[in-house]
């Protein structure tokens, strides 16, 4: 039951923008107690797009997340690659026509936009991938999509940050059910992260636990996530650490 | 003539860190002329980390970037992932054990540690790959590594954001050279990639330049990225594709 998260966009390649949409993307997962296994990006580009989601295809994830490329310029072709990538024909959607024409009017009511008219770019979203269902986009212009293909539930979504999240948490999230998978986030205070890894290590080796640890700068603390399938494991794990002699706080 | 960049950490794939280290490496390198052509990130896992590398040395990129994973905790477990993933073994490196046990006595005599000895973990930080050129991390403890491998240039950085920005413009840029190295996005209105085939083979063998191209929409525009050593030799080999009968527009 693993996760896996694709975002793009030439300007994360050229480092203009941070990707911080594949870590809100990755803690909502996570949260929903998907292990998320990898995080890939890929430019623009339909061939680049193409091979990439048929490379994580082949590692069979329970989900795809692909974030990015929706717009109504030329170089936005994930739509395009997606479908490519499924084998699948891009088919104009009149139900999406319909709410592109409204979102566009809106605008032009607002007198945000001089011109209401549809036009080719902005019709160009409207086409889904065969056999999707259109994923509301209360933020945009343009819908995103859901495709279950060969067991993969894969999810398209913008990637302007404020219409991704919300089509994550009203669209996405709601259609991946709920999973029981906790975490606890705990500060070792310790002077030395060395002298914690043989006591980490035998903990792994006792309790049906995972551990994530990182420093959180030199000196005093080190930071810890407990990852267990209830409160009792990751109390029975955190209680031997201490019993090691590791002295706890709470959060980080 | 294309780079990777490869960071590796659960907190990346958790999303409780934001991957900003992706972002600079891949703008350094940008600015360095070099196509960042795709980023991956996995986690703190031995087997994921020999099989995306696997993954991307078979692309044959110029350039492999991998960040993060090499403190003494027991999940800093990239440079054993890179040893395998290359076939070859983890050496002790005595220079490396030297420069660490200075670096702890250091913390030790400025008070932040109570413990300036070697131990386990601490060792651990001073295994490289064989045949690995060691880069002086001057913010932390562990080293990184050098290596090139059938024709590729992998570096290996640690994660935390200072020291490897520190050994990225100290040890890794400086080794990439000044590449006097242009890149040049240009659309192609054409509706059919396959008459641009013809030209792009002839302008490549013409001109001093390299060219990727790929579809950018709806059949009615190619993508091409013209890199060349001067502005001139671009310039040209645009210049004839144009009388070849292409109408380009700037930027992508």
């Amino acid at each position: 039951m693993f996760a896996e998260v694709l975002t793009i966009g030439d300007e994360l390649l050229t480092g203009h923008t941070v990707d911080s949409n594949s870590a809100y993307i990755a803690q909502r997962l996570t949260e929903k107690g998907y292990w998320v296994r990898r995080k890939t990006t890929v430019g623009d580009d339909v061939e680049e797009i193409k091979t990439v989601i048929r490379e994580i295809l082949s590692r069979k994830p329970s989900v795809l997340i692909i974030s990015g490329g929706l717009g109504p310029t030329h170089d936005d072709v994930t739509m395009l690659a997606v479908a490519e990538a499924l084998g699948r024909k891009l088919i104009l959607r009149e139900d999406c026509l319909k709410r592109i024409e409204e979102f566009y009017r809106e605008l032009y009511e607002k007198g945000l936009i001089d011109d209401p008219k549809l036009n080719e770019a902005r019709k160009k979203m409207a086409y889904l991938p065969e056999g999707a269902e259109p994923l509301k986009n209360t933020e945009g212009a343009a819908p995103g999509a859901y495709i279950e293909h060969e067991g993969v539930k894969i999810f398209v979504l913008p990637g302007m940050p404020r219409e991704m999240k919300a089509m994550l948490e009203n669209e996405v999230l709601p259609k991946l059910g709920e999973r029981k998978f906790i975490q606890r986030k705990l500060l070792a205070e310790i002077t030395d992260e060395s002298k914690l890894a043989p006591i980490l290590n035998e903990t792994l080796k006792r309790f049906p636990v995972k551990i994530h640890s990182s420093p959180k700068g030199f000196g005093k603390y080190i930071g810890i996530i407990l990852f267990g399938e209830d409160e009792e494991s990751i109390e029975k794990a955190k209680k031997f650490m201490e019993e090691k002699g590791i002295r706890f706080e709470e959060g980080w």
